[in-house]
Parts: C-alpha cells; structure tokens; sequence
C-alpha cells in the first residue's frame, strides 16, 4: 500500500504539540509558564480540516494554557495535554470516536510519538525529527516541526481524497473573522 | 509585459500580514492574545514607499492589537484586519481611491491572497510562499516571509520607477525619531 | 582512545546554557528581566538522562529566573549561575560527588567554556560554536546550540553505554504529567 | 590598505542596533513596546573589547526600553537612540571622544548606516546586510545580524591587534557574575 491509498482512509487527523506544530522552542517566563509559537499556515491548515469533514486531535507530552486558547480557536476536537503514554491515548479516542486505527492519520517529531506512529494509518515526521521517527513513519515532511510541517500532512491528506472543492466551498460561506 | 513594466504604473502597495510581512510564527500568550514580530528592513521600507509617494495598505485574515500600533507608526493608509474574503476588500480599496487593479502591487504567501494575487498590477510570492501563491505570482522573492521580502518587493518597485532620489531627498528631511 | 571509548566512562553530564541549552538569544523585557528559550527536545534528553542513572548539572556565565525554574522541572543536580570562572566550580562539583574529570562530559559554545572543554573526559561543541571550541571538543554536534545540540551530545553517551532498555523501561514506570 | 591595517588603527567600536545587534524582528507588545533578541555571543565580545581598552557605542535608528538596560550591563561607552541622521551623530562622538574617523570602527546592515560606513576607518556589514552596505563595507561578515556578527567583527580587530592576552588575564579578574 503506498502513501496515497494510506492517506484516503483517514477521517481523523491527530497531532503532536512540541517539535511538530511548534518548533520546539519553549520560552520559559520568570513564573515558570511557557510561551511557544504557532504557525499560521499550520493554523489555516486545521482550519480546512475541519471545513473538509476531518475529526483533528492533540496528544502531547506537556501542558501549557497558550495551547488551550489555540485549540479552541482552531476547533480542534480532542485535546489531551501532560501525556507520556500516549499509546493508551490513542486508543481511548478511536474508541470515543468508533474509530480504526487505520482511519487515524499521525504526526511527530520525538521518541515519545514513536508508539503511536507505529500504529496510525498514516504517520508523518517533520523534517527535523528524530531519526527513529523518520525510520518509522510514512511521510517524512520537507517542512520541520512549527514551520508548515502539519501543513504540508494535511494537505496530502486533502491531495489524495480530492478534498479541495469541497474545502473552496465551505470557506466561500465562513464570515469575515479571525478564525487560524 | 515584463515585471518592470508591471511595477512602473503602481500607485498602490498592499500586503498580507501574517507570513508575509511576519515570518507566520504566532506567540500566543496564556490570555489568548498573540505576539507576532515585524522585520525592520520592511519597516524601512514601508517608511521610504510613503517618502516616494506611495499608498500602502494591509489586507489580513487575522486580527491583533500590535499591528494596529505598527501600521499606524509607519502611516499604512489602510489596514483591514480579520478579513477571510480578501477580493471584496479589495474592491473597496481601489473604489475608495480611484485606482484601477493594474496600478496596485499586492504580496502574500498563503491560499486566502490568492484571489488578490490574480487580481493585482504586479503581484509578489515570499520565498517560502504556498505552491499556488507561487504559481500566479508575478515576483518570487528571494527573501522568506518576516524577514525582509516585504522589502524586496517594494525596492523592485522603487527601481523600476526611478524613485532612490525623491526617497533620498525625503529621508534627509525627516527629524530624528523611532519612524519604522 | 576514542569517543566511544570517552563517552563509556561517564556519570555525570555538565552543560553550558547561552548558545548551548539555547540558541544564545536574549529576549531583553523593559525591566531588564531577559527571556530566552529552551528546546523541548533537549528537555527530553535531560529527563532521559536522570532515567539513565547520569547526574546533571549547569554551569553558566548569566543568571535567570526561568533556568532556575526550567532546571527544577527537568530535577537538573547541579546549577551554577554567573559564573565567569567556570574551571573552579568544575572541581567543585567534582569533589561534593566523588568524582573525576574523565568520569565527566562537558557541552559548551564559547570562550567562557574553554578551560571545561579542556578537562572534561567527554567533551561537545554545539554545531554553531566558536572555533576555539571546536577545535578543543572531542565531539563537534551536527545540531547548533537551543535546537538539539545538547540532546545530540547526549544520545552519543546513551548509545555508548547501551541505556536505552533502561530508559524505556523507567519511561513506562512514569506518571502521565508535563515532565520536560 | 588592507584590513588588517584598516583594523590596527581602531580605537572605538560603533555599531547599529537593529539587524546587526539584533536580527532585526520586532515583536510589536500590545501596549506598543517592542521586544527585541542580543546574542549572548555578541555581549561577550563588547565585554571583552572593554577589556581590550575599546571604546564602544551604538547608534540606532530606533528607541527601546530594552537596548538601554543592555547598553549599560555592557558599559558601552555612548548610546544615541532614535537617530535618523547618523552621521552628525557620528561627527559629534569623533569630537567629544578627540577621535579621527580612521580611529573608529563601525558595522551595521541598512541604508540608514550607508554614510557611516563610508565614513569610518574600519567598517563592516552583517552578513544579511543590504547590498548597498555590502558594497561600501571593508569587511563583510559571515555571520548574518543578531547571531554573532557584531562578535566576528570585533574579533578581527583584536586579531589585528593582538588584544588576546591582555583580554585574557583581565577576564582572570573579573569577579563571578552576569556581566554580558
């Protein structure tokens, strides 16, 4: 099965925080919060997901508010924060969602991804992961992690089951707003 | 019509904001509002496109505090914010100032310009631009989003109308003060 | 000897911060506080690290709040800020833990880490170091400073002293929490 | 003349602020302020030219907050923000400070530098620089702004110098703090 046929059963687009849709990068402020950057084209990129029929989710190791705020902007459906097992997390949301794990797209960029990316669909690494992740996942991004990685999975999603008129459609009839 | 010719009858710059004069990264702070950066060459050289006689003007999907304060530091004369329909602002723009398409330059980097891309007298892609921004643009910027294409694009358009002496003349009679 | 030969020997892993643990930027607030930013990925490589059995410490020419918050989380052993004579507290630390230079690794950028570069047993430069560095490293990192370097240095000892089946099996025994 | 000789006459170091102490990005706070990054590796170098007996001074086009607590943890001898005619400024440093325009060094990025960098005994360009800065510069930089520029700068003058001892036993004693 190539990438293609992976990538056009997937009804579910789940993701990594730190290293994927950041770059890794935490700026820790002198009462211990962490900001980190989001990029905009990552941001538009859910957005079309979403307006494409795509169920989307995080699963990510640490904690911070700043992601709280973007999930909920970018309508993403599941959000599980502080998770280093995330193997059993994954598969708390198949089940929630009556899901197969081959209908579950991933992408990663560390080792703690590893697990989950052996199990989805269709796994993605950024261009700057780890090399294990690399070794294991179907796409390897040319974009690293924070730049327009996830960007570029998802739109291979799109590319493969021919989603763009419909996406051109429904952002036709979305308001005037700041919504990625 | 070659890019010269193109550039010498623009009366009107526009741009995109977010990957375009940002690099598209997004700071979100633990209250939800979002920290972004601007490129001081662009500042320049959006102070020097008001010294050589030109409108300027922002067309852009998101909305924040700190660009409001940016344009109106280097005297944008329009700014419209949280626009996802960017064809009709334009429209409006070029009503509002009696000006004809051909006779606007518009740069960008994602898929909501590229309405605005097809539609402008002389239209700019930043180096890491969408495939499609690429595609339909008259000028690929050597310079990525953030860092100086806005720049670029603009210093195209001063050479092509012979413009470095009035900008010289002008920057020369400018009183020392933080102006971009 | 060589560097696997070096990196065997090893119990405790001592870093530089500025242009090591980071990229060397400051973020300089108007109060003078100064923000700067670490990679998630060496975060994990630290965490790793104390699962490993290896002892860590810091030992850095500037002083902040948000290392001092950063090393707690990350249970760093040893942290030693505004330390211009960094030779000195290398012996320090060596005598409180019983140690010796060579069981010893040291990972540093600039000048200010030249005399521990010099006397560490297993000794890195970030990819983006100073040429004097690089040149007395027994290990130049192909990653530069805040974006992996140290995680790099780090998996080099890893892999020299086989600890990754003790890794994962005291990652599996973690609780699901915002650990690095 | 050669640069080594043009570096040998050098007894004060000028520099821009924005796009060569800096990268040039301005992150545009809410309430207007802007935060800006220093290289660390940068402050080491205008702490050691103090060492080595050089005056210091900076120059910039902009006004922060921020660059004037950095200015003085570095005690660079003159700072003149918010300058857009630099080179009265840079008349008025050579007469309060008895110097010659070929005793004075001066590294910067855009336009705005051009005619100091015409002007100075020894002068350099950020290896982002604008062309025009380029073109006029003595010695351009492989290091690009905000990432080591100002350093790489200044190490060619004490190379041409031979400064390196007389840095290193005053370095020996300063006392432990965060002092760049």
């Amino acid at each position: 099965m190539n990438n293609k046929e992976r990538a056009q059963r997937i009804k579910m687009i789940l993701m990594d925080v730190d290293g994927t849709l950041t770059d890794g990068l935490l700026f820790v402020l002198p009462d211990g919060r962490e900001i980190k950057s989001y990029h905009v084209r990552d941001g538009m990129g859910i957005l079309m997901a979403r307006l494409a029929g795509f169920k989307t989710g995080i699963i990510t190791g640490k904690t911070s508010e700043g992601l709280k705020i973007r999930a909920e902007k970018l309508k993403i459906t599941e959000l599980y924060q502080g998770i280093i097992h995330k193997k059993k997390v994954f598969f708390e949301i198949l089940d929630k969602h009556s899901l197969q794990a081959e209908e579950t797209a991933y992408i990663g960029d560390d080792l703690g991804d590893l697990p989950v990316i052996k199990l989805a669909g269709f796994s993605g690494a950024v261009a700057d992961a780890h090399a294990e992740i690399k070794k294991h996942s179907h796409l390897i991004c040319q974009t690293p992690g924070g730049k327009g990685a996830v960007r570029e999975f998802i739109e291979f999603i799109f590319d493969s089951q021919n989603k763009w008129p419909l996406i051109e459609k429904n952002l036709n009839q979305l308001k005037n707003k700041d919504l990625f």
